[in-house]
């Protein structure tokens, strides 16, 4: 398990997975400042937007622009590094000309879902990543982006219920030997338990090899998200994702609520003596921001809704 | 870790901590009616009134005709045990008569918290606990109840903040020398977090011995209740307080938000292997009853909300 005193690498996805279904379009000067306030929160990675087809995603319309605005926060941010979704080679090259600096390409376990989401079978959008890939690796060695390989319903599925543990490996396999930099197993629909979580990146691990780097991306839909970040923790992962108000869905995931929030998260982290480097009144600021600009969305954080309590980094 | 295929406890404490707040009183009917559906879901244990004042407490003025009704649930409930708080000898007498089989005597380990709580000091409430035991002794052997000693505000308080985890000790010793067969750890603000959990499991085993079984109080005011479950099972601990739809809170505990879920708990547990011996279809037909019953109480839970998802009892 992660030692008291370690750094646990939040990367903040609210700005994408937590925009990415909501019903209201965000208006640009608000994203602004909610990113300004991410920054200052001392949050090592944002996950800024999503580099979709802009007709049929007006949310993400002003992709380049919030990725663009994110790197300029980078001096108030300690650096943190700027991602973004890219779905094909043409996001990609976007994002690249945007300045992301990280990119997730994501392929479903789950075929179903897959096919929901992007209409083509997981080993189709391994290609596609295969394609990114090879498009970051034409650039010069200093500007190329992280590739990020993710792995929607890791997990489960709502379409398809259990996903074999066989798949989730094939494709993490897959996904390392095209060339990506660390593997997402993502709980897309909030259907992992501690115990699975512990199974599945055992099994994972022991395909891909100890050397690449895990990340959990966990949805709190069953209720068992910091659950699950505390099985994470105790296997040895230290990279999560998370969205401030614990936003977030999948369009084709139909009761999959929001994404872990990410000030619970941080709240949980240190109060176990983990150093996350998120100032957690800096972060409620950027969550004020998010309820202000979209009152008809449920804000779901703890943190919150009680207040940071007198005991928070207090040592106990 | 309790092992899969091991049993967990979980003691349903809605009836009592989960109405005590409640603004509404719940018709008699239906809390007839939700204490039916419970002893059918099969849960072990209820905590199933507060033989408080009736004056002051209107909403446990019935309370040992509730006591009675869960007895005469035993036969549908496989033989739950019927439990009951008890703030005085008075309460006890009063728990006996109605049939309760195990009592619930609290002392605060913060002396602000229970002064608040009871005007009485921790060292006042452990005489009156004394007092609770003499009268059992005092039975038949057949006809003494259980006696569960509780320690509110064991991992933090609201007023005071960090509480020592000696303070926690003493009163648990003390608990237990004064013939407690069982000591509750309750975290009755929500500020525990998992390495807090183990280390006050710890001390207190240490200081109590380890056959004094212990359980665990949980509430989810900063959304670690879960984890906190996690926390527990890892150091050995398998009997759990929860409420259905996260009811409950305290008088005196600002902020702190409901326990933990009963339904979400058993999803956790049952998903991680652990057997519960409640079926979640019957628990939800309870919080259904509770929920239109008391149309303006929030009901906090993700099973609920969810619905139970297909993978639920289906191998991983």
């Amino acid at each position: 398990m992660a030692r008291a005193g370690n750094e646990v690498h939040i990367c903040e996805t609210g700005p994408r997975d937590g925009l990415q279904l909501v019903e209201q379009i965000m208006p640009m000067a608000a994203k602004k400042a909610m990113i300004a306030a991410l920054a200052r929160s001392g949050l090592p990675e944002v996950d800024a937007a999503s580099f979709v087809p802009p007709q049929r995603f007006p949310q993400f319309a002003d992709a380049a622009e919030i990725v663009a605005e994110a790197r300029a926060c980078s001096r108030t941010s300690n650096g943190w590094v700027v991602g973004a979704l890219v779905p094909n080679r043409k996001g990609a090259e976007r994002a690249i000309a945007a300045g992301a600096q990280a990119l997730y390409s994501i392929v479903s376990v789950s075929r179903s879902h897959n096919l929901a989401n992007v209409r083509r079978t997981p080993d189709e959008q391994i290609e596609i990543t295969r394609e990114i890939k090879t498009l970051i690796d034409a650039l010069p060695e200093a500007e190329r982006p992280r590739l990020v390989g993710g792995l929607p319903t890791a997990f489960g599925c709502s379409i398809e219920g259990r996903v074999p543990v066989a798949d989730v490996c094939r494709i993490a396999v897959a996904m390392r030997e095209l060339g990506a930099d660390e593997i997402t197993l993502a709980d897309t629909v909030g259907y992992a338990d501690p115990v699975l979580i512990k199974s599945v990146v055992a099994a994972v691990r022991s395909a891909v090899g100890q050397d690449t780097p895990l990340r959990l991306h966990l949805h709190d839909t069953m209720g068992l998200g910091l659950a699950n970040v505390l099985a994470g923790l105790e296997v040895g992962i230290t990279r999560f994702d998370a969205a401030i108000g614990g936003l977030g869905g999948c369009p084709f995931a139909p009761g999959a609520s929001g994404n872990i929030a990410t000030e619970d998260l941080v709240f949980m982290l240190e109060q176990m003596g983990l150093r996350t480097g998120v100032a957690l009144p800096a972060l409620l600021e950027a969550t004020e921001i998010l309820a202000e600009s979209l009152p008809q969305e449920r804000i779901r954080s703890h943190v919150r809704e009680a207040g940071i309590p007198k005991v928070y980094g207090v040592a106990a």
